[in-house]
């Protein structure tokens, strides 16, 4: 027996949508959700695919989440649009802005959403490329638990603090990338400490702020920063734009919030959009032919551009009109469907 | 005898002014220019003080800029604000288009400018404390010269691509960062040449693409991102942002231009202005006392902010009304005065 199991992608979106629902989510809520675990799942980003509906579950077990929050679009000035998704995940409530947010971005040149009050689970790529795929550059952040220290510092005060950013090219799939600004990701660290594996060097203090390779270790003291001070201060810049620029928390607040229960993350999020249209002057077409001469010269020296391997995962997964994910993964979703 | 000269800061700006305007800097370029340089070497910033008049007057003397170019501001849309500075230096065009953007961003919550056609030589973290100041949290990028190989890359594509950020604090110094994506600057790489000390690994790769620690062989190579290849994606955004989305240069094609000539790279520069009032829904003051919580938790810590010895070499210069510059840099720049 494989250890995998083969999903049409039909049969991936009624699994999520089913759990989901039978769960307390709406079919709005389930719906958004699906979309983005869906996305994830057929580019094999597997941390942020299927696997997730678990947290979801959690979550909404935890009693706090409202499964049927519908969020508040708010046209809260000429170049912003806020939506509240009042306790509810944060998806529904970006699917609900984007239209405002694209208008705005296009209309006015750059626009941000904040979305308040949101439970947040999910990647950033897949927001950040429905604006690409808009023709619109974007740039996502959210804070989430502090579990990461400061360069120099001794105890977790930032979130692993992800970054992503999308570029539209005419044609091709957009240039994406979603990254921790911690070194590693928590989920990985999580691994490391189940396989009972030393972690590599610059990862991880322990409780006392000494650099451990302990997972356990790392696990209850705190992460580092990626790139040193660099790292450090980009993602104190996520957890400003992000929390306090919004009217939201930090990923201390967040956690504190929390209280050590099983469920998503509770805070807010950014996302900036540009339109390269406005900002060229309406010279598009010549600046993206300049923007895949940069691509083509990094491709050339035998450099990957981010994303690619998820690109050509979709590819493949939807030509064969399926994806595969681990039968242990199958069998605990199959026990949480009560249809 | 010192070492050092000591310079009021009045005779700072005078002899600062008298160079340019003696090198062919009209009275306006020579002001704003020198604002920038002062604001650097009052902050003890040596790299991008006094000392890059040298490079200012190389420029001018090359032939290409123009010394007395009036930048054109155009309302680009609502909330973009062009500058093109015309062949001139890229500060005049900063300085012209500032309350244009300043009040785009207040009225629309968020703003960009773009400058375009300039010369560019100078630190941004001034420019967006300009903005912070206003009570702003500002983003400002540019490219450079195609110095920095892509992560997996051979050769330089990349400029060292510098990303400032600054978040106005009420009643402080602004919360501001401003560092090269590069592993290093190139002046660093060019010391470390000049003292024959060899570079740490990871810092740069030969002209074969092979990792280096010889200064002379980085110099006639590449240097590397810092962070590996997260820093690398965020160098490619700085190029995008800063170049083809606002129909300008790359890294690369400003290095073309330059046709090796001793002049300040020629390209463009983005600035993002945020208004945390508008962004809070009017909450600035509660959302103050947040961010000032998340700093607080890091300082006690023992981990520093960014640019906090900048704010203390600025209080302890400011109180004694001077600032020190190496002898030898003042028996240069005294060469250059003609009056």
């Amino acid at each position: 027996m494989s250890d995998n199991v083969t999903l049409s992608l039909a049969e991936m979106r009624e699994l999520s949508e089913t759990i989901l629902m039978d769960n307390g989510f709406n079919k709005d809520h389930a719906r958004s959700i699906t979309d983005i675990m869906y996305a994830c799942q057929q580019d094999n980003c597997h941390s942020h695919g299927l696997h997730r509906l678990l947290m979801c579950v959690d979550s909404i077990k935890s009693g706090r989440i409202d499964g049927t929050a519908a969020p508040t679009i708010t046209d809260a000035g000429p170049s912003v649009v806020r939506a509240n998704a009042n306790q509810g995940m944060s998806l529904l409530a970006f699917q609900a802005a984007l239209p405002q947010l694209i208008e705005k971005a296009k209309k006015n040149g750059i626009a941000a959403l904040a979305i308040n009050n949101c439970y947040h689970f999910s990647a950033l790529w897949p927001e950040v490329e429905k604006l690409s795929e808009a023709g619109l550059a974007a740039i996502a952040m959210v804070p989430s638990h502090a579990w990461v220290a400061p360069a120099g510092g001794t105890r977790g005060t930032l979130g692993t603090n992800p970054l992503a950013f999308s570029w539209p090219r005419i044609g091709k799939h957009p240039f994406t990338f979603d990254f921790a600004t911690s070194q590693f990701a928590r989920g990985e660290i999580e691994l490391y400490r189940r396989a009972g594996k030393a972690l590599p060097e610059g990862v991880a203090i322990d409780k006392d702020g000494q650099p451990t390779t302990d997972a356990e270790a790392a696990m209850n003291g705190a992460m580092l920063t990626f790139g040193g001070y660099k790292g450090s201060a980009l993602s104190i810049m996520v957890e400003l734009l992000a929390g306090p620029l919004i009217d939201d928390l930090t990923s201390k607040e967040s956690m504190e919030f929390a209280q050590g229960k099983p469920e998503a993350p509770y805070h807010g999020e950014i996302i900036i959009a540009i339109d390269p249209n406005l900002l060229s002057g309406g010279k598009t077409l010549a600046n993206d032919e300049r923007a895949e001469r940069l691509f083509a010269d990094i491709i050339d020296q035998g450099a990957r551009l981010p994303s690619q391997r998820r690109y050509i995962a979709r590819e493949h997964n939807m030509k064969r009109n399926a994806v595969e994910i681990p039968r242990t993964l199958y069998e605990e979703l199959l026990t949480l469907r009560k249809s």
